[in-house]
């Protein structure tokens, strides 16, 4: 049986994300943290719901967004992930599949339902997470489908999934599939609070198992407990093949630096970093130099920011296609 | 006890949208009629939610959109509409209340889930519904509280809801229960199939229940079966006080006609009409003349077409303001 290649599997917390407005107020009255995840229980996320004005609803998730934008740039995607088996499950699933994700993991049938993030955005545009992770506690290691791993370019693993318990093992299990087929393993950080939670065990990781580190400057600089980001570039170099850290790409000895791509008004943040993700891992599975894979993601998350919600509104084929990026390259 | 009084209490199919871009292939495909709202079931809803692309979820509802936007604008709003004790019923709930109307009706404790509408915007803007009633077919005479109704300015009253088969009867003890208190009832004919599925209740209430008419010109060509709107006109004006044509508003012997509000691009244009409702049933509860009303629903109305989703995303009342409509008439 001949199988398609996979550019890229991603393995996240499946999530559906509810999104409103707030005033600044709110925040501080809340005592939430802008532009950062929180995790929440099942009765403070009622309770948060309660308190927030009229939303919508949308599929989300840190590796579910970068998959949803490899997608609508044409790369053949995968994803793993857990969802239960209720409505928001159903969504989530959906919107995935439809965008042309395969996404084969069972969802549970009994525990809590499927995980959601209160988010708010503030008039500046920046987005505070909060997260009830719900059903996402139930993946683990038999979740990790080493069919799909095995040949997959990339297994790209998000940071938040190092909250669940389980999450760690599943992890280093697709880690070592991955490897053990000669294939790439990319992390991004995601959150500077993150880090904190699980600062040892991701030096561990990105030490041993990361090819790949998606991190901004506070993230890296957390990462290795320094303010100087010069020492904490300079540690990283050290672990990783590529370490994409926004606006600077180091790769061995060289140091890429990547413009920002122009945005005309920040509307909401959330998704940013997840679709500079997917440019980035988009190009490198083509094979383009560093420069184009740094100014294709930065490309995708301008389009993220400029509209409500963390999934691609516009083709991003088309969107790269139109800005000639790969022209430039070629 | 002191009441507060109510501005507007709207009935309604409790309904929440799930919306997604299509191109105009998938409506020829699908036999779908753009623009237009179609009658679906439980079976067809799965399968053409699984034909459709990613989507994104909101409260929506045509008089659940006219009172948000009520709310929005600073009017005293409430709402009767049936959803079933689910999740989707929750959203629902939690949207309509969050925007500032009261939300009393009890949910459905069995039979079918809260309604969805399948929403399908195509590149021009247009919206092409499917809806799915599900737990609004439970609303009945009973959910009519005549303690809100009673002390309303205005009762208004959505064409659609004459699809579930007790909410005609819901409708009419609404009316008598209005004008009982010396209160004004409103309906807004929905949709041309919608007038053609109920065109001899929808004249008889008109004639003898019915204040102030919303409808456009196909709508009410087809409710007095004449492809001539000056004849429709003249039908009309017989029966109600006030008819809102949109861009023509007949009162008495009076004809105003009033200049569409100036939009940059039609996003999505499901809620135009709801919102234009909004605007004008604001104005008119606040004594203002008719074109002053017109224009207050004119603009709402090019608010909601400027952003996909059918409930406002700016406060209307700061867009008013800064419009400046009100000051020209006082």
């Amino acid at each position: 049986m001949t199988q398609t290649s996979i550019d890229v599997v991603g393995i996240g917390n499946a999530i559906v994300d509810v999104i409103a407005r707030c005033d600044e107020a709110f925040l501080n009255e809340e005592a939430l943290v802008k532009g950062t995840m929180a995790l929440i229980d099942a009765d403070r996320a009622e309770a948060l719901y309660r308190m927030m004005g009229p939303g919508t609803e949308a599929s989300g998730g840190s590796a579910g967004n970068t998959m949803a934008g490899i997608a609508s740039l044409g790369g053949n995607g995968a994803y793993i992930g857990k969802v239960r088996d209720d409505l928001l499950g159903e969504v989530f699933r959906h919107d995935l599949t439809a965008q042309g994700v395969r996404f084969d993991t069972p969802p549970a049938t009994v525990g809590p339902g499927t995980a959601r993030c209160l988010i708010l955005v503030t008039p500046d545009g920046q987005r505070t997470l909060n997260t009830y992770l719900g059903a996402c506690v139930a993946l683990g290691p038999d979740d990790i489908d080493p069919a799909i791993v095995g040949r997959a370019q990339v297994t790209y693993l998000e940071g938040y999934l190092f909250d669940p318990p389980l999450a760690q093992q599943a992890f280093r299990k697709a880690a070592e599939i991955a490897h053990g087929a000669g294939r790439k393993v990319a992390l991004s950080l995601s959150d500077p609070f993150c880090v904190e939670r699980h600062r040892a065990a991701f030096r561990d990781l990105v030490a041993g198992d990361v090819d790949i580190l998606f991190a901004n400057e506070v993230e890296i600089c957390s990462l290795y407990e320094t303010a100087d980001f010069a020492v904490a570039a300079g540690a990283v170099r050290g672990h990783v093949a590529i370490a994409a850290l926004t606006r600077v790409i180091l790769a061995g000895g060289a140091e890429h630096r990547v413009a920002a791509a122009p945005v005309t008004r920040v509307v909401d943040s959330t998704g940013a970093g997840d679709l500079y993700a997917a440019g980035f891992l988009y190009g490198l599975t083509r094979g383009l130099p560093l420069p184009i894979c740094g100014e294709t993601g930065g490309l995708c998350a301008a389009e993220i920011i400029s509209h409500v919600g963390a999934r691609p509104e516009r083709d991003l084929s088309e969107l790269i296609a139109t800005a000639g990026v790969f022209r430039l390259s070629l």
